[in-house]
């Protein structure tokens, strides 16, 4: 109890993101899902080039030249996309411009019970009453759970985190039209990395109240650069838009957005590098199998497993950390006997493999 | 109203921040409060030499290179500074954490009145009932004001904006002083224009409830980086980072962390390019109050002017915006009257006192 904060933050419980390594600490890193390969080599051009006298003007507040960019990748408008700090900045605007205060409604925000663990996080932090709805066996989200429910929004991480399991577009529709009256939040985080999955982004003409969430920080390789953005109708961007001038007006800086844009559109490399990173992952699902342990058929750029009886969760991900590899381990009861290992190059992930088997 | 966004999206009025020029178009932008010089040259060096392929990984989460070149400049420690995406988001969370929210309490924060227009912004967005105190004559702030009151805190700008005024570091003990029980915020974007003063940062050791904010947009002429910071006791820092970490983790980017670093390192050019900014502010107060202009002593990178009797505030404004010349001109009746202009280089000012001579 600090006399200096107030009751939000004296009772706050924040996220707690996967750890850092030490600078300079020599360590194989699959514990905050980075993608293994650098980002576009285009994108070195662009920071050699960038004339920094500009950096005494204040950015464009929209990030234009980046809604540009990706309207185009997604064939829509400008007007159907909004910017951020970071796709956490995209879901937290949303959290504030959505769903509805819990002062002003009795009715919840529906998100799966084992999902991003930062959408509590913010439904707390942003007073949103927040219904956390049990999965299904093998960690399946039933989309049926989601309908006929008085509730305030619904928000679901596709492919979901940090099961891995993906719902179908089809799926995706089931919520939506049980769903007209509220908005509908798909977190696309990992989407990139899904098989046979096109982007929920494909329904934002139809539903009005869609919002498809994506990050920059995976399938593009730039957690470093913290970009993000949305994307649904207008009018949701334009809620978005007040949101973000109620709180900070200039939140895409100059170098990021050229940064964002330039990765944006080399399309070739995005294809080759999340390529690379679905096929070790179909090679890594494999060996541990092979080793025993349980998986989930994972859509995105980590694996969920489950090892074998011979050794618990938490003691390998200790072994494992003890060898100089990081993975990520979860104390919540739930999910305590699972751990969540991010794709890594192939010779980290022989890396990994070879270690597991000095433990199991 | 729209029927997806929340009550308060629907009910927000957002900050409007003075307008850009479109891309390619030629203006003397004297509207921002941007600093006419670009950024010290170490930062193109910097950009050059970063190494992209660090862009793949999560950035760290406090911005720890800032923080250091922070505590280094001002003679504090690492754990005394906050570091954010411009100072605006750093208001903004000082907003989250230490004003209480207006349904667990009946008192206000108290900001001045004719102050920065983020601060009403930030209450409503924030449910922090807001008290706006009146200034006196000259646009003074009366330390006495802000003393004796059952607040929840107190906001000041130092020098305010857009008068330019400044406050003593003995003006401010006072309100300290007289406020042990609740967090004192004073917002120094402006601080190192004004002249004798030393920054409140140098109360932080004395004062628990002395929060301190800066910026890189204004004396380092990085507007287009996005960063500020907050100096403070430990307990305001760590009660900050509570509030980010239940926002977003990342709020700093790699190359914005490289970039911030270096200028605040780069100590002889933050004093050469400051230092010639408060003599153009001489000589263009002193040109203005020849011209029959009314202007408070400015401690800003801006003068706050009246124009003589023949013309008035909107009519200029909007004379100069024809001939490419961009100030900042504020509808709100109170201060319709006055017109805020940015400090440029010689050349623009001499420029813009040509234009205004032709006016008048």
């Amino acid at each position: 109890m600090n006399k200096y904060w107030n009751k939000k933050i004296n009772q706050a419980t924040p996220y707690v993101a996967g750890e850092q390594p030490r600078p300079g600490q020599k360590v194989i890193k699959l514990n905050t899902n980075e993608n293994p390969y650098p980002p576009s080599p285009k994108v070195a051009e662009a920071l050699r080039s960038f004339d920094t006298a500009d950096l005494r003007l204040y950015p464009n507040t929209n990030s234009d030249i980046v809604r540009d960019a990706v309207a185009a990748v997604y064939g829509i408008e400008r007007k159907n996309v909004f910017v951020g700090n970071g796709s956490d900045e995209v879901l937290a605007l949303c959290w504030q411009t959505f769903f509805e205060k819990e002062y002003n409604t009795g009715k919840s925000v529906l998100t799966p019970e084992v999902s991003y663990s930062f959408y509590p996080v913010y439904s707390s932090f942003y007073d949103v009453r927040c219904e956390q709805v049990p999965l299904r066996e093998e960690w399946r989200i039933e989309p049926g759970d989601y309908c006929g429910k008085d509730c305030c929004g619904i928000a679901i991480a596709n492919p979901n985190a940090p099961t891995g399991r993906l719902l179908s577009i089809d799926e995706i529709r089931m919520i939506l039209d049980a769903n007209p009256d509220v908005p509908v939040l798909i977190d696309e985080a990992y989407a990139d990395f899904a098989e046979g999955y096109k982007t929920a982004a494909s329904l934002i003409s139809e539903y009005k109240n869609l919002i498809v969430v994506m990050t920059l920080s995976k399938s593009y390789s730039l957690a470093g650069i913290r970009m993000g953005f949305a994307m649904g109708d207008e009018e949701l961007i334009t809620g978005l838009t007040m949101a973000r001038d109620s709180f900070n007006s200039y939140p895409g800086d100059r170098v990021a957005q050229k940064v964002a844009e330039t990765a944006l559109l080399d399309r070739d490399y995005w294809e080759k590098t999340r390529q690379a990173i679905i096929a070790t992952r179909r090679w890594v699902t494999d060996e541990l199998r092979g080793l025993g342990f349980t998986l989930t058929d994972s859509h995105a750029n980590f694996v969920w497993a489950k090892p074998p009886k011979k050794i618990d969760a938490q003691t390998l991900y200790n072994c494992l950390k003890a060898k100089g590899i990081l993975i990520r381990y979860f104390s919540n009861p739930k999910i305590s006997d699972h751990l969540r290992i991010t794709i890594g190059t192939d010779e980290e992930m022989k890396a990994l493999i070879d270690a597991i088997r000095e433990e199991i």
